[in-house]
């Protein structure tokens, strides 16, 4: 019963039998492969539109890296505070831009509004003496396993642009999201203003897949560069590619993702029929955020569950994360259930 | 017949099997896991003291993340003007320290001399107007294919550590150097004075791992801050550790550099029997760099074989580099001398 | 009647003379003249105990610098959501620092408190995934123009120090700190257990002269390196350390702070009489904080009153923030007064 | 007889008194000054141009400054292996690119040539590999006492060009390369394809004055964020200001520089007849580099004279610096003739 987090399972099997048919006979290093070129096509493909795209091997490398290209050394990233940019990459995002500030906003579910983006704004108006305001990142899904809807992200670009920034997207759930939502990825990304998403496998079925995708390819210029200088250019990229292949073959991460979320609201809907215990955010992608009585959390454990404390205990309950993987078996669920409700 | 790079091949069938072995269950993520914690105490045995050492997936990032935790942002690193370092990581040492200086040196054979790094100091005499000397960096085996002996090293560490300055070894060959020279690696490392060593199994064999291992841990307490800040601390690290698992296993590391090493050599003694060819560096590695005249060198191109013009023609000659690696057929370099003495 | 800010006023009449007075004759250059080497002395001498004095022309730098050198890039400082280095130096820190994370508390008055800082530390436990706590920075006399106890900077250091974290003083005001405190400056500082304090000249009657004072000259080993290569070594550097030889002398530095204090304080008393005027934060230093009605604000601006909206208007009045100089002429706070009161 | 450094005599009489009477009155901080403004036209109207000009206090801001300007994060900088970015700034332009690298090209004389800058660029032919050349640096008047001629500077800005870089001129002894050449400045920066200057005064009589000035000023659009960010705008800024006004007045900067390029021409004159004096570098400017016997150096120290030894003794001889400044004495340079040919 390991809950605790969607890096807690291994890799697909189509995904591992992809590496293994990648590594015959010899290819070009550095991404100068036919393999890498077939997933820039598939990418293109995928969103309606040509963009410019680049695997790495980690979330924090598409996100510093995408950040920094967008976020000049004195600029600021407006972000939630609880997104993962701000509290879970040792400030990579800081270090990648140069110095750049990453500015906090609150809001509900782990979602920025047009209003919070406004307000801080505001504190901007000295000039030199604060760092220029040039990028929102919102996460989709939330780092609290909610999501932003297509209306929702038309207006945080439309604020964003308006105010000379550009929107990036932390798309480490970016499948959850998309299978939740059950709309097209263009819908949930460029068409509705998203300049470059942080596209993650990882969590999803790949053994260490990330890509950086950016919609309008000339703001990538010189990506390449910067995915070098930062040692995140892999030299047998054939490797990494691979796994996007088979990670997108078939719509086989839909499908995966979609396994996730659906043991998320089994498991959401169970638990809201325990006495004492609160769902206390919305479920929405593959991640269930529960307030849960000290004793029954004591007894999850007790008999094998996994699942992080999100906040302390507190009244007696704590709010658990438990997080739904591409592998959770759904037997798991069953027996989170029955022994919480016990 | 590629003897472009040893990037060219793909992987080991046992490190492929090993990764998927890997993969089955869930596992502490982020090198929390039983097979990261199995290859940390591997090294320690290999090199026959405790070693704190950090799996990354690149041989710049083990570079770079070494350099920027022994050399401050006011500090110099010298190197050879030739080595990796300076003219192929897109200056990512530069990056990772946050701006100290790579100081180039020349040297035969793209090694360093305790000679050159005395002179080299006489010009920081300035105090803070130069930057700090405060690494010492060499490749082993060299980019140029040649080799240091132990005595070499001993004599360069004492150089290096009597002006206050750390060794690190750029290892990206290792495990060509340790089968060539067949000497435990603590004799090509620590007991030489190595203070640092950015090891490497990708070129060998491997996906993608390579390993930063400080011979002294207390040099690498903040290490583990670092790799992720700078987007190199891997969530299923399980996956890369089986890599370095899998090629330390029975001594496999040795056995495949020794057979990259065996080609090289055969390539070597085939070419110096051929008229017009000049071997132009000692042949001490998996590397050949030999002058082909430019008719040779278009007939071999023609006839299906890849490498890389280490220097451009002139005098109706090219310098061609020429990489044996793990996989490489040994009816290539049979093929190729054929070709060339054709 | 010039309340806009302790930069508005020019310099002293004797930190100009002894400008003409260094002039003479040649001197060493890059810190290392008799002027430089007398103003070192009477840093020891003024704060009872041999310390680590740099000068700098910016309080940015010398905050920036300071923090550079306490935190390492992947740490993080603990300061007021208000503080000058959160929110007035375009993120200088963070770029210094080489992208350490900035963390902003909330605390009345602009003060943190050790309860602030053990909270924002409970947010630090998941190891690498957030920056290392490194520095606690607080600023005396505080943006809102309130001071510390030393009782309270000690129970701030104490906590810093349990934590394994430095206390950094942002002193821009330092001499209004002193002045109001009327308690020796090692009072204030070391001896409350401050590491290391920005001491600022400039708003109080210096051209441009700050200064890095460490504590603990350990601490500041490397940091000439860190103050050249930031381009912050003055060649003629004497014509720093002459600003701050004649505004130590003779205590020229509280005398003036006095003044500006004494002028504050007036303000504030006759601010706090007059109907609709409210005193908005303790006003302990040389700054008042007082919320006008809108018509009193635009009544004393078209009388030639300067001072800056700290808050936006609301409610019908606004928050003033009116900054008393070394050299703002006593005339000028009856001056305000009257047509406040009018 | 003091030759040591042009940073050795203190400041000009109309300069300090410049600075006293820029004190009165209250004023606009961080550059929104009158007198700000009133230099920002002097230098518009002295290069016959709208150009963007920032005030610093040392010429490594304003090179470190322009050169992040100009060069991004993965770019290279060409400049000589002597020039004073080079090696006499402790790394600052690494650290205020974010990394970027300084390539160190050979040249007579300290000077560079198209030539050595196109055989550079065959060394970047790898793409990301390498950084990306972006600027070619040069020194006028050279680090050598040497000059450039406006043919060959416009020689070197088609180079530059011509491969998409940028050029600069470090320009901390501008005023003594003008003033030997006799030429508008003009002719000697944009008019021969310069982009960006680094212009001194401090050398040449300023206290601490010095400026970035960019010919088109769309280059410098985020320059002032920079400024900030790197404690590098002045509070009090009127205080540069009023250097530079009083600087460029009535070509008083002119003046200052022909007298100290006249005692040095006269220096080398006299030098030369000495039996025994090698001149080693055409003298241009206002410094000699010259080699004297080993006795002569010490029996000129016997007697008083600084200066210093660009390179150690070897053979019997030193090769002396010796600059010459707006305040040397014209007799010193006599008496030095004099002991030296005694």
């Amino acid at each position: 019963m390991n809950f605790i987090s969607d890096n807690a399972y291994g890799a697909s099997p189509e995904i591992l039998a992809a590496l293994a048919r990648a590594s015959d006979g010899t290819a070009a290093s550095y991404g100068d492969d036919a393999m890498t070129a077939k997933v820039a096509a598939r990418m293109s493909a995928l969103f309606e539109r040509e963009v410019a795209c680049f695997p790495v091997v980690t979330g924090t490398a598409a996100n510093a890296l995408i950040l920094a290209t967008l976020c000049p050394p004195f600029g600021a990233v407006l972000c939630h505070e609880k997104s993962h940019i701000a509290v879970d990459e040792c400030a990579a995002p800081e270090f990648f831009t140069g110095g750049a500030k990453l500015v906090h906003l609150e809001g509900a579910d782990a979602k920025l509004t047009p209003e919070a983006i406004e307000q801080a704004l505001r504190g901007f108006s000295s000039g030199v003496h604060s760092p220029k305001p040039s990028v929102v990142s919102i996460t989709q899904a939330t780092e609290l396993g909610t999501l932003y809807t297509p209306g929702e992200i038309a207006g945080l670009a439309a604020c964003a642009h308006a105010h000379g920034m550009k929107l990036h997207m932390d798309g480490a759930r970016f499948a959850n999201a998309v299978a939740a939502r059950g709309c097209a990825p263009a819908e949930l990304t460029w068409k509705a203003g998203v300049d470059a998403l942080s596209f993650g496998a990882t969590k999803n079925g790949a053994l260490m897949a990330e890509a950086a995708v950016f919609f309008h390819p000339d703001d990538a210029r010189d990506f390449d560069y910067r995915r070098k200088k930062s040692g995140h250019l892999i030299s047998k990229m054939r490797f990494v590619s691979a796994q996007w292949d088979a990670y997108l073959e078939d719509g086989r991460w839909l499908q995966t993702a979609a396994h996730a979320n659906a043991l998320a609201a089994r498991l959401a809907a169970g638990l809201s029929k325990i006495a004492g215990v609160e769902i206390a955010h919305p479920v929405e992608a593959n991640a269930v955020f529960a307030w849960l009585p000290d004793a029954m959390a004591a007894r999850l454990r007790a008999r094998g569950a996994k699942f992080y404390d999100w906040l302390p205990s507190q009244d007696g309950r704590v709010m658990a994360r438990l997080v739904c993987a591409f592998a959770t078996p759904e037997a798991d669920v069953g027996r989170f259930l029955e022994v919480a409700g016990s």
